[in-house]
């Protein structure tokens, strides 16, 4: 029972991630690849290109034959042929001899560079005049410029963006070995609680969290399924949560912001075979009250009921948990904070770590963060917020004019 | 033929986007409206909440008999009941009087405030000693204190994220009028260009742009649909071109970076019936052959064939083009830039709009952009970039120790 009473800091609770084993791995599409998360490193099976190609239209050349070219001293070039798009030059070209070449087109034999067809002239049907001289290489992208045969193109836990797609279309690769989506249950708890298709009677307000949460989960890149809302009984909660554990990746109990359905979450998971409570209590505001267990190898939360504390816990705690059992190990481009100068003090307290809710707007050439406080039962201050400040448990609060760094919602 | 030879700048192609009108609206499921742009204004239809709740576990109280209470002289009160989870009290609260209850309770007729459960001793059944006085209001969430009835939960044109689905669901809201996604056709044109289930034959490569361009409509929240290959032949263009007029809210053509093939993009263009090019060159790098026509009061955009080219094309004007026929008024969340420390000089040309792709990294408690250099057809420098950097048209580079502001990749 001491983990009961025991608070915990956040970096403890994190400490715990690799308890956790990854969910398994699936065969997709490159269509249906996008934002999903790599589960073997892609090596290069070629050289990328695996021709020398143009990347202006003009003349393929040898770049020796140019040297010295100059508007007034043009040099003269005999053409040896026109390269078709698409196509292997069935010809050679030498010292002093120049070939029609469009954008993407294969450089001959013996060329080794693309003069632009502004620096040229035509004489007749068989010379050009050259004013330009060109090193070798230019306007040609050589083989295994992109990309080397054997060299790693993506390492395993990138999550594949347009141009990651872009990079398998190229090599060839019409699928991608992917982790699975993790699936995450989604249970809403309290007598008070009504279902949004219900009318609540006085006392009664409709189920937001499960709507907060599966939004939440699905930009988190997993799938959300709802169990629906368990009323405060022991027995109904108990079943239901062995349900989503059996079939779900993690499950998210939302609700018992009260004592009483405190209580029935921990004996409803204490009475679950392999399970262990790992965490009661988080040194953070809001979110204290969030309960962790493990059922066999799987995450089971206890969410605070207030709909902003059980955003928090989910942005702060629980997803980068999904990350990481859907086998993430890259940071994630959005996770990059965005500085902003504090509007206002903000009070904070010594020994827990505070996330305040922010607006941000740009003023008088500034980027400024408002905090929107209010308390944490409001859905308001989530609306009225794009993102995030963290007070650290060290810290007693922050002056305005302090520089902050915001980290947006999604 | 004018626009043929003229070249814009980007800020004269946004002045174009009023032309086009927004896509048509459907109703959706809230489960579904995650990231869908609201069609029209949502309002309160009642207060929210609609009864005072308990914020805390405790009594519930006139907080005028607490006025004076402390520590060493407590206040002594009569218990007049207990409140159910989710139910209406069937009685008042008076002066001196206290009732238990839980987070989330609705307060009896009377009750203006909660006192914490900690602050409280129970003497016997009948009655309770309070240390501490409370204000009117203490622990309790007001009627209407999260939204008043008749007010904008949810303005017309907002992306809706999860904290908007929860508002909608607090209310009752089991649909919401969104706008429908756009539908953006994407032609890949080329006669060096093979489908990537094909093995290219030398001087032919992959489709790679099909593949690319996907992915970033997918992540502007439309929906693209591929028409295809298909090779440097004006009738077939012209007919693919018609038919993804006639299907999609906007169609991109890319390729045709040689001369021939966009000779071939523009006759296509101008063959079809109530079709205007609006744009045929833009001054920014890289990305300068791009065509806008309008067609219909649909856009036409022929996009550039090197990779990255059009792949900054799309991320700078394409993405904002589709924000707008897809109904979105307000700033996108993600669209917040990073600053950054430039690692390294960059040169840039007066007279065009620079897009320089950077990698982001910490060090020495700093954040550095690191300009990723490279030709425009290479894709590693898309895939080893975390965002972009702009160069204004009268900047000639940057030097070294610039802070620049990263528009990161999604």
């Amino acid at each position: 029972m001491d983990n009961f009473f025991h608070v915990r800091t956040i970096d403890q609770v994190f400490d715990l991630i690799p308890e956790f084993p990854r969910v398994d791995t699936e065969t997709v599409s490159i269509e249906q690849a996008r934002d999903r998360v790599l589960a073997t490193d892609i090596v290069a099976t070629e050289d990328l290109p695996d021709f020398p190609r143009a990347t202006m239209d003009g003349y393929a050349v040898r770049a020796a034959s140019t040297f010295g070219a100059t508007e007034s001293n043009p040099g003269l070039m005999t053409l040896t042929g026109s390269i078709g798009m698409g196509q292997k030059p069935d010809f050679s070209i030498g010292i002093g001899e120049a070939a029609r070449i469009a954008t993407g087109g294969m450089l001959p034999e013996g060329a080794d560079a693309v003069v632009m067809i502004e620096y040229t002239d035509p004489m007749d049907d068989d010379a050009i005049e050259v004013y330009k001289s060109v090193a070798p290489g230019t306007h040609v992208v050589g083989v295994g410029e992109d990309f080397s045969k054997n060299e790693i193109l993506i390492p395993a836990g990138k999550r594949l963006r347009p141009q990651e797609i872009g990079l398998l279309a190229a090599f060839g690769f019409q699928t991608a070995p992917v982790y699975r989506k993790p699936r995450i249950g989604i249970i809403s708890t309290g007598d008070e609680i009504v279902p949004i298709h219900e009318l609540p009677e006085p006392g009664k307000i409709r189920d937001i969290n499960t709507h907060t949460l599966s939004g939440l989960v699905a930009s988190a890149g997993a799938i959300p399924v709802s169990f629906g809302l368990v009323a405060d009984h022991f027995e109904d909660l108990q079943q239901t949560c062995v349900r989503a554990l059996q079939e779900m990746d993690m499950v998210l109990v939302s609700g018992g912001s009260s004592v009483g359905t405190r209580d029935f979450t921990i004996q409803a998971l204490s009475a679950i075979p392999d399970s262990h409570i790992l965490v009661h209590g988080i040194a953070i505001s809001p979110g204290k009250p969030t309960i962790l267990a493990r059922c066999g190898n799987k995450a089971f939360w206890g969410l605070p009921g207030h709909v902003v504390s059980a955003m928090v816990v989910f942005l702060k705690i629980v997803n980068p948990w999904i990350d990481h059992i859907a086998g993430m190990t890259q940071q994630v481009p959005g996770k990059w904070t965005i500085p902003a100068v504090l509007t206002r003090n903000v009070p904070s307290v010594h020994g827990r770590t505070d996330y305040i809710r922010v607006r941000l707007f740009e003023q008088d050439g500034a980027r400024w963060a408002e905090p929107i406080l209010g308390k944490s039962g409001l859905i308001n201050t989530m609306v009225k917020s794009d993102g995030l400040i963290e007070i650290g448990m060290n810290t007693e609060g922050l002056n305005q004019g302090t520089v902050v760094n915001v980290e947006l919602f999604s």
